[in-house]
């Protein structure tokens, strides 16, 4: 089951993990990134991100050929044209899929395999915030709940100190649960 | 300039919008939503997300014919096949879709026609948090920035207040910005 530190477990090349871990403990600066997105509204609520660039490890990235493209819209309840998910079901979306790869990292540097991994998702919403009809509803989820179903040969509890491990480490789970200071200018 | 409240203002129904908006004054339930996402591990940093269903206006919608597919994985850097952006560049794409949707929307039910919008967004991450190499440090962004460029014959004033609202107003802002409880299980 554990590949050890030879080749990749997950899909992860441990080697490499283990190096970037020793780098990055003699060169603190190397862990430090910046992730960059670029939006452009295409009209009601579709609009198009392109993500390419980023800086880390000491560097502005070039390894990447061309930009990723996403998408936004809204259903047609919401007003919109339906072309892509909305906006906070790309949050569960980045979310479900943080914890996954938390999950799965970390089950590899500790060498235990994994088969399989699915979750669901779901966030409840009052439409009264967005739509300032109430200042007592909050305008973003007022919670949500994420079920896993996780195949391995390791033991039951070993998953759920994994579990446990995805939630403390993911950045997402983090975004969502605390606070991120964010700023917002406008050019003129 | 200003469409009134006959056809589309900014792509958004505004008879719709107004309509919306005293269905659910007369039935506050009506703006209960619940939105899902399912994931789906593929190998280390990939991941593939699948939405559809949605709670939301008193029913299941039933109006998507197929799913939505997004994809998650990780640069080279990072140990990923790069097969799409990352989790924490996807919580920017969708924060800039929120913002631009609240901005978009209210201005709309304003009056206010708006010709372009444009985003550019930046996040600083540390991996320290990730990857468990200091407690000192968060795992997820420790800020994130966040620049507008609109087109409009709006006032400069009319759309500083634009932006303001869209902060105000915007679901995702607020799940960045502010604590969601989230409850994460692990099926047997």
């Amino acid at each position: 089951m554990n590949k050890g530190s030879q080749g990749k477990t997950n899909g992860v090349d441990i080697d490499r993990l283990l190096a970037t871990i020793d780098a990055i403990q003699k060169t603190p600066s190397l862990a430090t990134f910046k992730f960059r997105a670029r939006n452009k509204w295409i009209a009601g609520g579709r609009n198009r991100s392109t993500v390419q660039q980023f800086y880390g490890a000491g560097q502005e990235d070039a390894s990447r050929k061309g930009p990723f493209v996403m998408e936004n819209d809204e259903p047609d309840v919401l007003l919109g044209s339906d072309a892509a998910a909305n906006p906070v079901e790309n949050v569960l979306h980045s979310l479900a899929g943080c914890l996954t790869t938390s999950l799965i990292y970390h089950a590899a540097a500790r060498g235990v395999t994994i088969d399989a991994v699915e979750s669901r998702l779901e966030g409840d919403l009052d439409l009264h915030g967005f739509l300032g009809l109430s200042e007592q509803v909050r305008n973003g989820f007022e919670g949500v709940r994420v079920t896993f179903r996780i195949s391995s040969d390791a033991s039951p509890e070993q998953l759920a100190e994994l579990c446990k491990v995805a939630q403390a480490r993911s950045p997402v789970f983090d975004i969502v649960t605390n606070r991120v200071p964010v700023t917002v200018s406008l050019e003129k």
